[in-house]
């Protein structure tokens, strides 16, 4: 007789030893899978590991592991082209590629007619300021086509373009892109499995500051986001969860960015869903049936950012996630706290209470 | 400012390194504390622990703990006397003493006013026999005073006395129990911090057969179970989470027993609560406020016994949680899976469909 058991006895190799491949073993303990990651021994999850391996070891890792996924896209290039030479990468390198280059992620979008901010490619720096002033009348964002997230290498000008002129000089690709005046942002978290099973939670409502994720909370009914990302995940043959980052304006969506990966704003499932997005990670990737996406309560979570002065008071309203990284660091995502209510108000209440506990000062970013 | 972080920076020494200990380390491990558990190195909990202790060792480890709990009442008593000593203990020794022989814990109802089966303590096997004979016409249940759990030490005795004269000879004590035809089983989990708070999850529905869980299911809506849970916590000056068994007869409620620890029948608060028992646990015994006990949904649990055959279709029903022990037993407790579900029928449905999976051919117990 087949047996679960058995069949999940499955060594999984995680690139990247941060906040989400810890939760990632958190929620696949349950399993009988062995977790090896690949990062320095402090990291998050390389300390719950069953065995962490140092990135210049990632070829024995990879040798010694039944699937390969990474908690990161932006992890050492030669350890996720080895695991796809390997045929172990989950989710593949097509998806990883799209990330390497802003341009090739836009370009896609565009191609496949998926809703996405108007925007053009330069070559250079140079090229860059000439499309803003020429295409959007020197308002627009312009972004350094390689090595940027969580907001790095991206410049927002708003007319005062005196002050970039240093851009002038980088001789690096950029995408030019129209500034979103948003009402909202929001995000969903979908996946897909082996034989092309997808599912999708309901979408959330999104606050960030200075390119950080501060909360999100949900759901937001709207079918529009899954119907993008089924899309998506067809188009690319995914295996894995992924979250998809949105503007909401005028009620026209748009894609802001996707990330091949588990997201921070679906840390909210692992108490708002019967199956958590790193639950369907590892599902979708160790060859199980996808878990229902209902969601069982009104929820929500606040970032934990660069600090570890957190009051006591706050398990009043939610349940910390401490990642336990080594040091404190603006900015750095030290924990979150996700909350549960009785409907979105509620939600929304505790956010407030949590954050007026953390940052009585206001966010330090 | 004082923080939780830094607040919840504490050793926890578990004794028992089961499945109840395990979970509690799967729960945990969001808080920064750092765990020790007592057991041999292949036991579930010390394979995902900290450090973990073998039982000679207990003195070391309770040393360097700061606080010190147990999954399992029944563990080296030497080791529960020495946390005690060292004033680390929680719950404190005085639950565990009831739990030592049947007796102590019938009598403490008693003389409480605790609802529980009528009962008389005999010395030994000759004076059981009598008293079942004279007080409740050889229909009743003898219970061995020591080291009875899971349904050993117990003889269930209906008129068919000749097949007992074995008891005769016993020289040790025991409760002598009126039968109870009972309507069905029930248990509640409740809950008490070091201030005195105490909360309680809804009682389920429990399904026991040979003296071993196989499901459970709730909410089971009524209120006296709280009541007797409350009044039990206070009495005993209880902290932490504690299960109580009922039998439910003509809309009577007696309690069977109870277990100073988390409880098999509060596996299912790990997805249908937004703060499980373990959790509950964790931060009674460490210091935390207790989080809320409302259900975020209908839920159920279904143990695997005895088996490591599961087919894969049960990932469609529910949740599987396989707790990694080194060999298969009969009767053995090798994981268990949690539903949740629209409402009870759905939950139930869900169960029966599990249990036809796992179970084809009937338990084998």
């Amino acid at each position: 007789m087949k047996s679960l058991i058995q069949d999940l006895n499955k060594k999984i190799a995680i690139l990247g030893g941060g906040q989400l491949g810890w939760m990632m073993i958190l929620e696949g303990r349950k399993y009988p899978f062995t977790f090896y990651v690949m990062d320095e021994p402090d990291a998050p999850a390389c300390r719950i590991a069953d065995k962490c391996f140092r990135p210049e070891d990632y070829k024995e890792m990879i040798e010694k592991a039944d699937v390969v996924t990474f908690e990161f896209e932006h992890v050492k290039d030669e350890a996720l082209n080895y695991a796809e030479e390997q045929g172990k990468l989950y989710p593949d390198i097509n998806a990883v590629e799209l990330k390497r280059e802003r341009w090739k992620e836009k370009t896609y979008y565009k191609d496949h007619s998926l809703p996405t901010p108007r925007f053009y490619v330069a070559e250079d720096g140079e090229e860059a300021l000439k499309i803003l002033k020429e295409e959007f009348n020197n308002i627009g964002v312009l972004k350094q086509s390689k090595g940027g997230y969580d907001g790095k290498g991206q410049y927002f000008i708003r007319g005062d373009v005196d002050k970039y002129l240093f851009i002038k000089d980088m001789k690096c690709k950029f995408v030019v892109e129209e500034f979103v005046n948003y009402d909202y942002e929001a995000s969903i978290i979908a996946m897909r499995d082996k034989n092309g099973n997808f599912k999708a939670y309901p979408p959330t409502f999104n606050y960030n500051e200075k390119g950080i994720l501060i909360y999100n909370y949900g759901p937001l009914n709207d079918i529009r986001f899954e119907e993008i990302a089924r899309r998506l995940a067809e188009y690319l043959g995914y295996v894995g969860t992924m979250g998809i980052e949105f503007f909401v304006r005028n009620g026209e969506i748009l894609i802001n960015e996707f990330a091949p990966r588990v997201h921070n704003t679906g840390h909210y499932t692992l108490d708002s869903a019967f199956i958590s997005q790193f639950e369907q990670h590892l599902r979708a990737i160790g060859g199980m049936e996808l878990g229902d996406t209902r969601l069982l309560s009104y929820g929500g979570m606040v970032n934990i950012l660069g600090t570890d002065k957190v009051p006591p008071e706050v398990s009043k309203f939610g349940k910390v996630y401490w990642y336990g990284k080594s040091e404190v660091k603006k900015r750095r995502k030290m924990g979150h706290i996700n909350v549960v209510g009785e409907d979105l108000e509620d939600v929304k209440q505790k956010i407030d209470n949590i954050i007026s506990l953390i940052y009585p000062e206001g966010f330090d970013l």
